[in-house]
């Protein structure tokens, strides 16, 4: 790994936090940018070095780690006036791992290659606690010259890498897909512990049962014990899901594949954010059944 | 086990077959009754005794399991014409396995006592394989002298007693809340899959990402092999969960509660029905969304 360039991680929010403090582990030359100085200070209290300039954490860099929210971040840290472009030298790779269409990954990839730049269409799963640790998933698609150059970051951050195809759009169409679900499951859930609630059932005997029973979920698992604990401090946030679920919907729309399950969910995060909630916990939704319904659900002064 | 009276299995299905078959294993006198001579016939070449009429299986019995499919045929069993009243002996406990409403669950346990009987209201979840091994889970309440009569039969059945309470409909309150649940994962499931599908993608790779990712759940990993090998034979049909997504809906109508996500499942599974699939493998969702859309699952002559 000591021969391996610079590399910058830009969004350090949880993902791009953990990665980046997992390239340091690493003994790689890591450099974090972000708006914030809060994310900023996060790091540097890691022992990083972050920046808020783009240009100058791109500057030198082999990689750039792109783990901002969405496409359009996504362009404007490449393309946008104080992004990469112009900067980050030619046949550096780009990882780009915000959640998009596959349309806006094939587009956002030719883009990156005209400038010179490889491009893996990279987004990751696992949440905050893995990607501290190292040990995210990533679902990744592109070229073997980009598979090659940013094999030592994948390495870095990450437990499994899958490699899904030679070209930008399919990590995307993978990752939307786990989101698809992961959305729903999170819905569902929280339909399920508050009708449980209704029902007057025991909340923890529940989720006791549910976890070792055929109704259980990853999301499940992960997401109720926030409703049992009355926590919702965002391990991620509601409107993480009105973003990922409205692109399904709105690939759903645009290719006439209706998805009644999944578009259903997105109204419910969609309401959960609606009420105020969109920065919290993606287990508000219970919050809000509950707010409708008049249920009495755990809550913590928070 | 050698004391314990004999035992009643009502309703040879696959859940019923297996807890028979359990019992049996176990050294305990069990008598099967069920309708049907195919279901009668898998229980006899198992080296089982069965019989067309309830009160010749209720005869002399210490403990009813009534495997059926729904309260109105539990009922039929235990108070109908042919039915085990007048026949099933005093302190006999009826263990009741099928999934219904709590208020059912409440009024056929009223009734039950009435006649001199004890009543365990007592859903199972596991599957035909876990019941074939006698390893399902039994979500239980009931009276401790229920329990008390119950116990031998429940421990050659299953793994796991959940003892949830010490009155019926407690019980059933778990099951349709683990039902709700496994519902919507199995619809999330057929529309995950299909768009994956319609997204170009590799569908066995798509299984084995979401079951290594956050969007996983116990349904996706156990119905999607069904749709990659095209086979539709029940193993469990979608007919199960109109009957029980339908007892939810229910519920949440009369209690105005609304439960947005698990009525829209509700509508695909009906609409599975609706199009000729009600008794195929509730997978079969998949098959309807790829009938609709145009696209090319895997199929399998059956």
């Amino acid at each position: 790994m000591a021969q391996t360039p610079k590399v910058a991680v830009v969004g350090l929010g949880s993902m791009g936090l953990g990665a980046a403090l997992s390239l340091l582990r690493a003994g790689v030359e890591v450099v974090g940018c972000d708006v914030s100085l809060e994310s900023r200070s996060r790091f540097e209290s890691g022992g990083g070095k972050a920046v808020s300039s783009l240009a100058e954490a791109a500057h030198g860099a082999g990689a750039v780690v792109v783990m901002v929210v969405n496409a359009a971040q996504t362009e404007e840290v490449l393309f946008g006036a104080d992004g990469a472009q112009g900067v980050l030298k030619r046949d550096a790779v780009v990882i780009s791992s915000a959640t998009m269409s596959p349309d806006d990954a094939r587009r956002l990839a030719g883009k990156a290659e005209q400038a010179g730049w490889h491009y893996l269409d990279a987004p990751v799963s696992g949440g905050s606690v893995k990607a501290a640790a190292g040990e995210i998933t990533v679902m990744a698609s592109g070229s073997d010259a980009a598979f090659a150059v940013a094999r030592p970051v994948l390495d870095a951050i990450s437990v499994t890498v899958y490699e899904l195809g030679d070209e930008a759009g399919i990590g995307a169409s993978y990752k939307i897909v786990n989101q698809l679900l992961a959305g729903v499951h999170i819905a569902a859930a929280c339909e399920a512990i508050t009708f449980a609630k209704k029902l007057g059932l025991d909340l923890e005997k529940v989720y006791e049962v549910i976890t070792a029973s055929a109704g259980n979920s990853w999301m499940f698992e992960n997401r109720v014990p926030h409703i049992l604990e009355g926590d919702y401090r965002p391990r991620s946030a509601v409107d993480i899901f009105t973003k990922d679920l409205g692109i399904i919907a709105s690939i759903g729309h645009k290719e006439k594949f209706p998805m009644p399950v999944a578009t259903t969910a997105l109204q419910l995060f969609l309401a959960t954010a609606a009420a105020g909630m969109g920065r919290d916990d993606d287990a508000s939704v219970a919050r809000l059944i509950a707010q409708v319904t008049g249920l009495d659900l755990p809550s913590k002064n928070m």
